[in-house]
């Protein structure tokens, strides 16, 4: 993804459906991986795998809780360790990467809560021409099906698989659905749009590439491993094919575990940590302010997630010649501990009317925390879950790198909406920032089991 | 990168030179990273992480080194456990992957003997107008400098820091630097340009795009996380600018450390395993193989090596239509244990001649292994050291996917070239790929201490 023209090498179709199966093969009519012995061991490895990573992850869990971040529902175990305390370094992982793993059955989808994976991809679908809600439904079906599956670590149903995960284990992979407001009427189900989807306003700042932006459905795949991430998204493309083809795609990418002191302590591409003022699932208010509730409007939407998407682009040429007291004012944060600069370490409360010695502000009025601060906002809160991207360079010869913004919020109208439009106001940090590519998707509740999917209660009910 | 059309996006120049230092700025001029207290925090941190992994990486290398591959000279640590042999699986990293480190200085350069990180950077730079020997010089003074730092997880010298990769240790950082033949002439060192640099041979399959092959200067980044890679290769554009420009960037990955039972079995996206014939460091003959001799020609290139680097797209929506069967024998390997056709597991050694019951060759002759054997080409030996790519969609919707290939040897003549003219007439793999960049480098022997820099023989004596 670079331009307006090079996006447009993003739009594709999904590939063509498998041939029918050729009788000379041993395994080309699945579901039957076990009719080779190859097939037999690959299955026995990924068993033993698991079985292993069993014990393993319970300790996980167990000491990452201590650490006060980690104990995000859902997740088996930590990909990093907590600080012990002792020594001050003890980034050794609790359990192996590849066997950690995420439960994809819920009240909430996975891929929400969870810390940002060393590895993630955005798509977009739009459904194929004579798509319906049949369709649709058949399409989550498979879908959900396969990332059940992939998020154990067992091989998808309903495709022939490309093996390229195969011994890896789910390495924390997670696969979360969305619908955009696009597919409510191509699927006949216009009267089921809900008005969180109302589209979100143009903001002065934004530059959007419309074939880069929205899309009938939205899939964001997470995987601590390369190879797991791209079986995935691959796997997803396959089990599309005849339902619904690839708008746009992207390829982002954050901390891999282990590698900082604290669990994945995240820089952006500015160099900035990014997220500390992030809700955190121990907070009183997390559950209502990132889901909506059981009794929530509407009713299939309960458990579910309003998630927006923005791809933001970083002037970095120009960010990089700021001095590092311009970047801290600019950010209001510390650079090299993220503490504000009101006092106090990363996790410090900010203190946006604290004046420094000579009156002005420690924070001044247009640094960013100050702008997107819960107490600018009427107290919008939005969960974000960003990760970096870098797609080479620009024709220009700017760097093609930045942001892909990830939010989750029980509302976008209280969340995203007013803070993103204080933000272009007064955000001295837009200066450095372009908005590329926009959308916004209805994320369903998770499905409680393998009898159902994602998405049941909208298609079905 | 995607297509002819797209590729033009990945030409660049570096960014532009910083601008005079700011006199508000307390940092602006380096060297001079001390002069806040967050830079002093940040120092503190990295020196605590590192001092901290010392004694890891000590215990991390006698354990991988019994495993038999880790034992790679050069590196510090094992981002994986070996197999414990009890209860088979023992993938626990036994350092901490932030902490790893990889020496910058040796008697080779780092980056060719280690095992794939999980992130990659490719990138070619061509000189700018006027850079002659001393800019040359000048600049590869300025990147080794910059190349050692970040190797041990300190502040690249010589600019201002983006601060991307702080508090994240070195995380296995390899810099690798090479001479592409062009850049003999223009730096005034027509008179030395190796033999070993003739141009490759058009191979009937090549769709080569120029823009996005060869270069004055190659650089191969690696590191397994991915924002400590991004910060090393933006480190290096920014430490280019004046001197040379970027003429192509490509972006790869591998395993994760502790993804797989073993030390990172790698899988390409095709899903076969890959490098399994590699040779290994404990071979007799491996230093031959890869490395010039001490007593070699040019002697400038003691200790070097020869890279070759090609980007092979794969036609996936093709290859995953076959059935197990036929890839098994495209490849001559099962796809699940990478275990030869001729029997075996994957360490198996290749029986060529084997027959099957029915007098049919067990590899079957056009078999990618058979092929590339190192029986079938007078010996010939490449070190293999590639990393997949997925870059998108091509606008026919065909993935934009594949492999990086990079080979080491110690002479090109006698390895890449006569196993790839004979994979270009007779292998079954061929029909599934497509080779659309390529590059042939000269990559000196590593600089012994700080007191020197990576091609010093070359431009100095």
């Amino acid at each position: 993804m670079k331009d307006a023209k090079g996006m447009t090498n993003k739009q594709r179709r999904s590939p063509a459906p498998d041939p029918a199966p050729n009788p000379a093969s041993a395994t080309a009519a699945p579901p039957a991986p076990a009719a080779t012995s190859a097939a037999t061991s690959a299955a026995v490895t990924r068993r033993r795998l698991l079985a292993t990573a069993g014990g393993v992850g319970v300790a996980g869990l167990a000491v990452g809780a201590a650490a006060g971040y980690a104990a995000a529902p859902g997740h088996a175990g930590t990909g990093t360790g907590a600080d012990s305390g002792a020594g001050g370094y003890a980034g050794v992982p609790l359990t192996a990467l590849g066997a950690d793993s995420v439960p994809f059955f819920g009240t909430h989808q996975a891929g929400i809560v969870q810390p940002a994976q060393a590895r993630m991809y955005a798509a977009a679908f739009d459904l194929t021409a004579g798509t319906a809600r049949p369709g649709l439904a058949a399409l989550m079906k498979r879908w959900s099906a396969a990332a059940a599956a992939m998020a154990e670590g067992r091989t998808p149903p309903g495709v022939t698989d490309t093996d390229v995960a195969l011994d890896a284990g789910p390495s924390s992979l997670t696969v979360t659905f969305g619908f955009g407001a696009s597919v409510f009427a191509k699927a006949g189900l216009g009267a089921r749009l809900p008005e969180q989807l109302a589209p979100l306003p143009a903001f002065p700042s934004d530059a959007l590439v419309p074939a880069n932006s929205n899309g009938d459905l939205w899939v964001q795949v997470c995987a601590d491993d390369g190879l797991v991430s791209f079986h995935a998204m691959r796997t997803l493309q396959q089990l599309a094919a005849g339902a619904a083809a690839v708008r746009w795609q992207m390829t982002g990418f954050s901390r891999s575990p282990g590698a900082t002191e604290r669990p994945r302590t995240v820089r952006n591409l500015m160099g900035q940590i990014d997220g500390t003022n992030n809700p955190k699932p121990t907070d009183k208010a997390f559950n209502t302010e990132v889901f909506v509730p059981a009794a929530g409007s509407p009713a299939w939407m309960a458990g579910g997630s309003y998630a927006v998407f923005r791809r933001i682009r970083m002037l970095l040429n120009s960010w990089e010649q700021q001095t590092l007291t311009v970047q801290e004012r600019v950010i209001g944060r510390y650079k090299a501990t993220g503490g504000p600069l009101s006092g106090g370490a990363e996790t410090t409360t900010v203190q946006l009317d604290k004046l420094n010695p000579d009156g002005s502000l420690a924070i001044p009025g247009d640094a960013h925390i100050r702008v997107a601060a819960a107490q600018s906002n009427q107290g919008a809160v939005l969960l974000r879950r960003g990760f970096s991207y870098a797609d080479g360079f620009r024709p220009d010869g700017a760097p093609d790198a930045g942001l892909l913004f990830v939010a989750f919020q029980s509302d976008p109208l209280t969340g995203f909406v007013p803070v993103q439009r204080k933000l272009t106001r007064g955000d001295a940090l837009s200066q450095f920032i372009v908005h590329e590519s926009s959308g916004l998707f209805a994320v369903p509740g998770g499905a409680a089991s393998a009898d159902g999917y994602v998405g049941q209660a909208l298609l079905e009910s």
